[in-house]
C-alpha cells in the first residue's frame, strides 16, 4: 500500500468524519485511517458517563459504530456511502478508563454488504490498555449522495 | 398497578436517569417510566447527527440502550443495578425526523439475567410516526453500589 | 386476505419448505404460512438434544431461521428467494418441552433487505405455553436461481 | 501448557459432546478441544440442506454454537456447566463445500458470564479454504448439573 493511498484515504474518510455532529459532540477524534480498518480515540469526560461515572455504553457503541462504518467506507467506490444495517455489542467490561480506544476492521468487503468487527479498548492513566467491548456489523454500500436520499425515502414508505 | 407504584417507579428510575451525564448531553430526556417500559424522547439537532444530516445511529442506540436498561432496572429490587451485557440495534430506516421516541420493554426477567426489546420511532413535523429501528438486549442484575464497582474490579482482571 | 392469496401463500412457501434437507432431518414441519408470517413445529426426540437432555439451542435457531426467512420469502416476488445475513437468538429459557413453535415475522419488508422477528415457545404434556427464545434476523432478497448462484459465487471471491 | 492437561481438557469436552443427540444427527464431530478454544467438523450432506443445495445456515450455528460453548466449558470449574444465553451469526458466504470447519474461542472467561467468538470456514475438495460465518455469543456458568436443572425450572416461572 504506498504512501499516497495510504494519505487519499484518510483525507476522504477525515472529510465526511468532519461532518458528524455527534462525534464532535462526544468529543471522539479520528485517530488513523487506512483500507479496511478505522481507529477512533474518545476521552474520559463527565459529560458522556452513565449513573455510575464510567463512560455511557451508548458513547463507546457511538463510536464504534462510526470506526465500522468509515472502516466499510474506506474500501468503498468513490460515488457511495456505507449505511449501518444492524449491529451487534457486547460490553466485556466498564467503560472506566481515562481515554478509550476504538478499532473497526472490514471482514468482508462485498459489492452490496460488508460485514466489519471492532474492538473497544480502555487505556488507564498508568498506559495499561484492556479490552471492553467487541462489536460485529453489516453496513449496505448506497451509490450516490441521491441514492441515500432515495434510500431514506424509500424506507419510510 | 396502582398509582402510588407507579410514581414511585418513576422517581426512582428518573433519580437514575439524571445522574447520566450522556443523555444530557445528546438532549434525551425521561418521558415515562412504568414496571417494565420505560420511553425516552430525543429532538432532532445538527448536534447529534452523522455526514447526511440524519441523526447518528448510535445516539438512538445510546437513547435506546438506556430506554431498556431502566425498563430492567424498574423491575430490579432496590439495591440492584443494571448492567448491559450486550445489545443487537436494527437500523430498519434511517433517523430522519423532528423527534425520536425510545421505548424499552422487559421482555423477561430474570433474578440474574433479563432480557429486553427496545423500538425507535421517528416522528416527522406533521405528525406521522414511522418504526425506524429495533432493539434486543440482555441485561444483568448487579446488587448494591458496591458490586458494580467489584464487578468493575474483576472485569479488568 | 383472500383465501385464494393464503393458499397459494402456503403452497409456494411448502414447496421451498420441502426442499430443506435440513428441517426433514430434525423433524421439523410447516404448520402454517401466510404473508408476512410463518409458523413450524418440532416434536421433541432424543436425537435433536444437547447435553442435559434438553432440545439443543442450534435446533432451535435452525428452525426458528427457516420459520423468519420463509417470512420474509412469502412477501418476495415470484423470482426472488431469501438469503440471510445473519440472526441474533436469544435464549429465555431452555429447551424443555413436549414440542416446540417457531413463528416468524416480518418486522419490515424491504426491496433489498427485510428485517424479521421470531418467537420460540415450548409446549408442556399439560399443554402449557412458554416463551422460550426471540430472534432478530436481516434478510436479503437475491432475484432468480440463477442470481442466488451468481450471489454465491461471488461471496466466495 | 502441559500434554496432560490438553488430554484431560479433550478428554472432558469429548464426554459432553458425545452426550449431544444433535451433534451425532447432524453428523458432527469433534475435532480439537484445547483450553479456550474448541474446534468441530461437519462434512457436506443432502440430510443437512436448504433449498438450495447448500448447507442450511442453521446447522452451520449449531455447530458453531456447540464449538463456542464447549470453548467456555473448557475453562469452568469441574462442577460448572455452560448455558447460552445469546448468540449473533453472520452469513458472510453461502455454505457451499466439500467439509465445514467450526472454531469456538473464549474472548473473555468471567466467572458468572464468558463471552466468545467463532469462525465457520468452507473447505472446497481442492482443500481451497475460506471464512463463511462469524459468531458472538454470550454464555453464563452454571454450577452442578442440580443448578442446570433449577436454572431451567426458575425460567419457566
Amino acid at each position: 500500500m504506498s504512501d499516497e493511498t495510504v494519505q487519499a484515504c484518510e483525507a476522504r474518510v477525515r472529510a465526511s468524519f468532519d461532518m458528524q455532529g455527534a462525534m464532535r459532540l462526544i468529543g471522539a477524534r479520528l485517530v488513523r485511517a487506512v483500507p479496511g480498518e478505522v481507529e477512533i480515540g474518545l476521552a474520559y469526560s463527565p459529560a458522556i458517563t452513565q449513573q455510575h461515572g464510567f463512560v455511557h455504553g451508548g458513547m463507546l457503541v457511538a463510536a464504534l459504530d462510526s470506526a465500522c462504518g468509515f472502516a466499510a467506507y474506506s474500501l468503498m467506490p468513490a460515488d457511495a456511502e456505507p449505511l449501518t444495517i444492524e449491529l451487534k455489542h457486547s460490553f466485556l467490561a466498564p467503560g472506566r478508563g481515562a481515554r478509550f480506544t476504538m478499532v473497526g476492521r472490514v471482514r468482508k468487503a462485498g459489492r452490496t454488504v460488508s460485514f466489519c468487527e471492532g474492538e473497544a479498548f480502555a487505556h488507564a492513566v498508568d498506559g495499561a490498555r484492556r479490552l471492553i467491548a467487541t462489536m460485529s456489523t453489516t453496513i449496505m454500500t448506497v451509490t450516490g449522495r441521491a441514492s441515500v436520499r432515495k434510500q431514506s425515502g424509500r424506507a419510510s414508505d
